[in-house]
């Protein structure tokens, strides 16, 4: 089944926004088997609406117009689907009441402006919308399925999950997509998928992929089958290869990050943390305290960005620093030491590395990086990093390299494969 | 004169990466005057691409093609076009000598498959590419100018500036364009937008447009002239207006940041700064080490997430934590001058705040925070913001506020208009 994606905004065009919408879509579509043969963007004008959707109509058997339904005077969508189906649009009063109803809970009365979005065309289907005011449309035409939503993503993309998906997957006979997303840190993208092997197999089902973004290497697994209950008998089979395979160098599922990972299991442990920071500056006690709830785990931190913060600070014995250099095993040992004594934490982490672009040597080049944990319960473990990139990317991988050594901690195991 | 974007991939029809380049070329195209009438994404099918140049020539004048002209078997937008056209390709031996010689100062042969990039229609023109092998064509059919320029940003992006532009200025006439960008943080765009009246006016010539992103309102001025000389003038007297109507809001222009701008500030100055951080968890910290040479400016940083911490490390006297609670201006006032104190720096900055979700109550609602700058030549000044958002967004927009009274503090200034 073959179906077009047609955007509508001037804004678009005009390329003020980046269309996202169109890739949303397309993701949604594909995993239930539909092909996108075409993504199509026009600006605020009727009678390049309609020219798009008449322009698609033999191309496919489905089109998905995301925009133009809003209640100002630009919004032209429903009057395009009018002037292609050729009927007039018609008042849908139970959507009328709906806006208006929405408009008094907020104690303002509804605009004349929207009454415009209570009008669809004959014959076609009003889709509710339960997160603003612009009701989607399905209509019919020529044997094709032509879907009005929303441009505002929160709005349109419900309403593509709950409406559009379950329609066309009939059509396709799709009976069942299960995808699952698994998240690794510190290993690179050709590491994971040696390691992977023949699970990565182009012509396997469930397919297994990765991508890499923001030094995080993530498995797509999709299965494909007939029944919900293959569908989950295979995907946790698969899951469960990969996890066979990586072990603990996975930290998470679908939405789960290594911040939320950690902090979670900061808080299941009962342990805090607190940090001593050189080179990332304050981003790994920042990343700590991305999420609500933190002062469970982590109460102090330290950027110490000059050698006689170190010891004023942290105490670092001004003679390591003086002998090894501040950027060394040692002395990112005595920072963590330092933190972890100062504040009575659990857990401290120390980090004092070369961010660049000036400062390496030819010992020490720039992304080198020393991270130490150093815990009440074992002795202090440190160790040395290259990371690749520019100065951004070396601190973010250095303070993410912090939270996973912080895992591997709390779990008692070594990090890597 | 009317132009059409045509976007080549498989990964953009699929969604797996959202087409950024269409808006990009977009905004170039509009600031020379052309109408982008249309953008359209196909995959990496030969005659999908052959059916979209042929249903895109009869509605415009120029046709902009992005992707599909790399090395591999997959990249057929060059035999579309050569279809399109009616003519075979020809290889281009200075383009041929240019990729071997590339790949032999990376130590490496030039696998055969590269070859096909030196590739062109019969008659079409190459466009040198100087960040990659994939060289662009201009070609000429039936009075349509028809542009191929790589899918990779970076390499797209010059090309499109440096020989797509300036062929199509030629036939919208206008000579010559100048840009320029300030940008202002603290105030909101509307506020912006007041108090520069008529200069927004959409008939002026140099136009003034505003954009808000992540807290900072930007001012795009655009002059249109038929000389360089005149539009250099009028540009240059449209931004004096505008900085006459903005004072001190205006921090920078074109690439500037807050954080080069403060940082650049501090070392003119020979000033140094310490940061106490409360709800912004070393994000004000971070900041000021995002550029390399930090260490000229500041030494010190302490994230304080208790209120032990605050006493310990910085000296907040207890008492006032419980009489005013931690959130509040005499609290960070106090760690502000604590840091300031136990670091020797010049300034210090102390934040303390609601970033929410959880944590807000009716007088102190999420989004509340205190600011305060302690400094050895002035009295701490102090200021209580309600910042709008979810937690992400306050914490960012508090840091910036942090670095924006540093700003205004070394200017000897009031924040604001």
């Amino acid at each position: 089944m073959r179906a077009i994606i047609l955007s509508v905004g001037d804004e678009l065009v005009l390329g003020q926004i980046v269309d996202t919408n169109s890739a949303f879509v397309s993701t949604k579509l594909a995993s239930i088997g539909v092909d996108v043969v075409r993504h199509v963007t026009v600006g605020d004008d009727q009678r390049g609406i309609e020219d798009a959707i008449r322009a698609a109509m033999p191309d496919c058997k489905a089109i998905i117009i995301t925009g133009g339904i809003g209640p100002t005077a630009d919004d032209l969508t429903r009057q395009a689907l009018a002037g292609v189906l050729g009927v007039e649009l018609d008042q849908d009063d139970r959507w009328l009441a709906h806006i208006e109803a929405f408009f008094k809970r907020l104690g303002r009365v509804m605009p004349p402006g929207n009454r415009i979005q209570a009008m669809i065309p004959r014959g076609s289907k009003l889709l509710w919308n339960h997160n603003g005011t612009a009701a989607g449309i399905h209509s019919m035409f020529n044997g094709v399925d032509i879907f009005s939503v929303p441009g505002v993503p929160k709005e349109m993309r419900p309403m593509i999950e709950n409406d559009v998906l379950p329609v066309l997957s009939k059509q396709t006979g799709t009976s069942v997509i299960l995808s699952e997303i698994l998240h690794t840190f510190g290993v690179g993208e050709s590491a994971v998928a040696e390691k992977l092997g023949a699970l990565m197999d182009r012509n396997r089902n469930p397919t297994v992929g990765t991508t890499a973004s923001a030094g995080i290497v993530s498995l797509r697994i999709n299965a494909r089958f007939d029944s919900m209950s293959l569908a989950r008998k295979s995907i946790a089979a698969t899951i469960e290869l990969c996890r066979s395979a990586l072990g603990d160098v996975i930290y998470g599922s679908q939405d789960d990050t290594l911040v939320t990972v950690v902090a979670q299991m900061l808080k299941d442990h009962r342990k805090t943390v607190s940090t001593a920071e050189s080179c990332t500056g304050g981003l790994l006690a920042k990343y700590l305290t991305d999420v609500s709830g933190s002062s469970a785990y982590i109460s102090h931190g330290w950027v110490t960005y000059s050698n006689a913060a170190k010891s004023s600070e942290l105490g670092v014995d001004a003679k390591l620093i003086e002998h090894h250099g501040a950027v060394s095993e040692v002395v990112a040992g005595a920072m963590a030491e330092g933190a972890m004594k100062n504040s009575g934490s659990d857990i401290g982490i120390g980090i004092s590395g070369i961010a660049g672009p000036d400062g390496g040597t030819e010992t020490k080049p720039v992304g080198t990086v020393c991270i130490a944990l150093a815990s009440k319960t074992s002795s202090t473990h440190t160790r040395t990093f290259q990371f690749p990139g520019d100065r951004e990317m070396i601190r973010d991988r250095a303070a993410k390299m912090g939270l996973s050594m912080i895992r591997f901690h709390l779990i008692g195991r070594q990090m890597g494969f």
